[in-house]
């Protein structure tokens, strides 16, 4: 059952599409106390949820904030990311769902301040607090996730492997990676196009010198089975002569100061001004502009720096470099001196930035602090809606960095700007569940890593965690060691990875249409299908759709790991998608060795998963090779065209045997 | 057998204390290519050592650095720390010791170009290259230790319990802390001084405002069993009328510019000169400065930002602003936003400040950069050197923040500014193999974390972790929540977990002794005693001493973990000094519950360790309380008065049953 409640005069953030009648009354659970909902919390509690935050599937003792935040350092003191997920699920001596549908900044102190307290804290009382109940985790996730509509759903293609650098630069560039994969065997799908491929990142437009046949070299990967998928940013470049800046400008499309004028900050194309997508009108100009790409042959986009990220405002700036030469003149002292750095790096990501600017909402202006969580997820929306007028047949990829849920619906996300450590690899499982609780199912991390330099055993160890999320995309900052596969010496363990990614595409797409189609959750913490207290504490394993269990070795240097099983399961270990064994293993603790060149997942008691030969791309897969992997059992086997933009009526389903 | 290899003209580091003959030939098991030494790994070897870096206790698959660098970020991708500890054992295919004795910059590759090399590169090709064989890594350790010269022995005082922090401002800050500790019965036996308790950061001062009776205050504390321990900084601030900087400008005893003036860098007193710890009479100048606190009281110090740390320097700073000027006139482009913004960051530990200046070494100037991690060492030299002259009769406690092999004699070392972190644990316990191959028996880390806020359950984690280290110090940094104990609602659990400290104390003190005797390990990979293959596998797990074997909790809401028996052992849990049990475990894998209020350790089959009764300050410790815990077995305690600076004459042996 979900009850609302009201507080204040709440911002319509539209998260929730189904009618549901205020409840009048107390609200149960919470006190509500100077400003802010207290919960108190048993020893035992586990809190999930939170989406897109740092540490584990338990989020219980740190303070988060949900505040949409361009931060590339995923920190264990990390308080804010790149998304607003405010849906958590309270699960021990009573267990409930919670959503405070707030898009301004939120902050949630889970056993921080006080172990035994849980304080939620909007910046204004302004909002609508959702109770959820039910038979258990599942069950309150499906009624939620049924107010809250219906996943994005990506083409089939979306599924393949995707190759990615900020630092490809021209067409020569695009080529050399496709026909290196090709030459190695490696199947691909698609190559991202980081801000490079623009003029001066303008967006919609492309570098003609650089891309000189833009349109021949899309053609000429689509036949290899290769989508490009160009990445489209929040700032709209100040350029005289530049359609979308002087339309913009014209139509006053753009967020503006409080005295009208249009806002000015400051990211990749230098000063630009944002548009305003939370107004219906602004967003349905931007989206029509993808068409400047779709055009070209294009049917991907990734959508970025839409917190949005400011790097620094002009005024500032100003400020800043008025106060440094003050501190710098004469002779200056070490306190000048902290001062003075410390302004510097505070330019970038300033939270008071976010207090200059309005939306107009129906008219009415409204300073974007308030609404600050909901510009990513409109930016994406535009997108989408403008998509599916253009090319109203087929489905366009799309993920984005900044969201809050409803996002879901438009597009999917990427975990955000990571880095190449091996503890990020636990981080981007660690938030599978509660991305998933918040509707967001098509959605992967940056795998080897974007920041930092690799290493090539811990982009094998990161492939064989990846492949088991729907998007599975390698993906680097430039300046960093390059990650292409093709470039190391373990490049055929690594092949073999990819292929085995190829051989599960049709289950994982499958489990991610039946999490799609019925509400449910693609990964879920072990505690979700299986009660007992050793369950309740394992945090590096998931649930797979209804099938498998994933345990990925998550560590530099370890040829094993220990894995909890909380019945009776079988152990797949792969060297490659025909070259492998399985092997049951009893309920409980045990330590499962496997070289870098080995990877292993486990399959439930009593189910099947089905399995097929691999292919270089996506297109060519072919369901007539499917065998089952497994138990003696059946399979029931979801699948559509992979295309068609709404797959009501086309949904198959088959039972394997 | 130690071969020592000549290259080039080495500088002479003094790390190695025994004259080796020169070997002629060849150098063995590593190729010379390029100006660096090349060595084959095999998959299986392993590679100890490194000291104080981060990363596993198997070093393969990063590039690390030799650079000793004011690093308050402990990434994973970090390639330099505060230490240069040359030492590593290649164990595996073929096993061996290897120690590079270079003082300047020195470059491993540890598998992370490709796996299977290991690549080695000095700056220049003038060092000396140590290759030691054995029967064993412990019989290598030994034999290392054993031309490395004896470790730093610290007094008794020094095991017990330390409460720090940046921020206890005058003589009431730093009463209270003693007060709580007091009122909440927690035992404590010092308190450190940050740089608060200076004068405008002029070393060996007082401010006299803040701390109107400073003697006063230390012979109080004394009566409570309760030692100031204040730190001192590397560089002497530039200021008319203070001794310090007088004195050494006019004896030339500060570091020079190519010019010959003396070189100015800016830390926490703003400019300063940097004393010339490679010259023998600066430092015995500068050491003999000690007694203006040793003659108020104090029996301990800490040397820090002795790498050195260098803020900024005044010509990069005035070029740095100049080039600033210009870019941020007119209308600053993104590229511009950023080369300004990279330079001001740049400022700090910039490499380029390390070639300006100069030391004198019998008349020679040397540039700093060619030596530069002989400088912390030399700092706790020349401490350490003047102390045993100014204190004859007893010894004072030292750690040092910056080090090279041989400093280990002089004192111990922290492990820096690391950050509340849970995976800071398991870095601290990384390092400690290697920390105690390269000579380092005293040292620990920050517990709770410097940087950051720490939450109650990692504070406790890590108390239950730390109270097996030497150093045993809470430290933390201004700006950060308050973690002294006394502060949080799980104080009653934190104090049981000191007491058990205080009653653990004559056993580490046993083993620490025992392990500085006979130049042994006191903290050893689990391999380094069991051969075979699952126990190679174990990098987080400890032994202790003789007896023991440590597993602790490092993650957060765990409330278990996995552990590995190499045989068996009797694991010991524990939730006070006196309310524990013990069991039994077999040879294997096995996972151990633990509530956030237990800890546990393992007894080795066959052994016993003694136990007494906690006391509220070391000064208690009564032996005669003493109890054995473990196997039916006897126990051989090392003791001394815990005092005496040499402790030949006074080391006793009981055998206890």
């Amino acid at each position: 059952m979900i009850s609302k409640y009201v507080f204040g005069e709440p911002f319509e953030t539209e998260a929730i599409v189904v009618d549901i009648e205020e409840t009048k009354g107390t609200l149960p659970y919470f006190k509500q106390e100077a400003g802010a909902f207290v919960l108190d919390l048993a020893e035992e509690d586990i809190v999930y949820g939170l989406g897109e935050q740092v540490r584990g599937i338990n989020k219980r003792g740190w303070q988060y904030v949900s505040w949409c935040y361009d931060n590339p350092h995923h920190h264990e003191d990390t308080r804010s990311l790149y998304g607003a997920h405010n849906f958590v699920i309270v699960s021990g001596s009573t267990t409930f769902g919670v959503f405070f549908d707030y898009p301004g900044k939120l902050t949630w102190d889970i056993g921080y301040t006080k172990r035994s307290l849980m304080t939620v804290t909007p910046e204004k009382m302004d909002l609508k607090v959702y109770i959820i109940t039910g038979e258990n985790e599942k069950d309150i996730v499906k009624q939620f996730r049924g107010v809250i509509g219906k996943s994005y759903l990506p083409p089939l293609w979306a599924f393949g492997y995707g190759q990615s650098r900020w630092g490809y630069k021209n067409e020569a560039d695009i080529r050399e990676v496709a026909q290196n994969y090709e030459e190695n065997k490696i199947p691909l799908d698609s190559i991202y196009m980081d801000i490079d491929y623009m003029e001066d990142y303008k967006d919609f437009t492309v570098n003609q010198e650089r891309f000189p046949d833009f349109k021949g070299l899309a053609q000429e990967l689509q036949g290899k089975g290769v989508h490009l998928v160009p990445i489209i940013d929040a700032g709209v470049k100040i350029a005289d002569g530049y359609d979308v800046y002087e339309e913009g400008v014209k139509e006053g499309y753009f967020c503006k100061n409080a005295d009208g004028k249009d806002f000015v900050g400051a990211v990749w194309p230098g000063k630009v001004h944002f548009p305003d997508f939370l107004n219906p009108e602004a967003r349905a100009w931007f989206g029509k502009k993808y068409e400047q790409l779709t055009s070209q042959g294009i049917d991907g986009f990734w959508n970025d720096m839409n917190e949005p990220a400011i790097f620094y405002t002009e005024d500032r700036l100003a400020e800043t470099l008025e106060k440094v030469s003050t501190l710098t003149s004469g002779n200056m002292g070490i306190n000048e001196y902290f001062a003075f750095t410390g302004m510097v790096a505070g330019l970038n990501g300033n939270e008071g930035d976010y207090d200059k600017f309005y939306h107009n909402v129906d008219g009415r202006m409204v300073n974007h602090r308030d609404v600050h969580n909901l510009y990513g997820m409109n930016m994406t929306r535009s997108a989408n809606e403008a998509l599916s007028r253009i090319v109203p047949d087929k489905r366009t990829l799309f993920f984005s960095r900044a969201s809050y849920i409803g996002a879901h619906r438009y597009g999917g996300i990427w975990q955000g700007d990571n880095k190449s450590w091996w503890s990020h690899i636990l981080m981007s499982m660690s938030q599978l569940p509660g991305l998933n609780m918040a509707g967001f199912l098509y959605t992967g991390p940056d795998m080897g890593g974007f920041g930092c330099d690799t290493t090539e055993d811990l982009m094998i160890r990161w492939l064989q965690y990846s492949l088991f999320t729907p998007l599975f995309r390698n993906h680097s900052c430039d300046g960093t060691r390059m990650q292409e596969l093709y470039r190391f010496s373990t490049k055929a363990i690594m092949g073999e990875m990819i292929k085995i990614r190829y051989a599960l595409i049709p289950y994982l797409y499958s489990e991610f249409l039946k999490a799609r189609e019925n509400d449910e959750m693609m990964f879920r913490p072990l505690a979700f299908d299986y009660d007992d207290d050793d369950t309740r504490q394992v945090d590096d394993q998931l649930l797979l759709g209804g099938e498998v269990m994933i345990a990925p070795i998550y560590k530099q240097n370890a040829k094993g790991r220990y894995v909890y099983l909380p019945e009776e399961m079988m152990c797949v270990r792969m060297r490659g998608w025909n070259d492998f064994e399985c092997a049951t293993f009893e309920k409980g603790h045990h330590y499962i060795n496997a070289d870098l060149h080995e990877m292993f997942f486990f399959i439930r008691k009593g189910c099947a998963i089905p399995l097929v030969k691999p292919v270089m791309s996506t297109k060519d897969i072919d369901y007539s090779t499917t065998q089952l992997l497994g138990y003696e059992a059946s399979y029931v086997l979801y699948k559509d065209d992979g295309i068609s933009l709404n797959n009501d009526g086309k949904l198959e389903m088959y039972v394997l045997e």
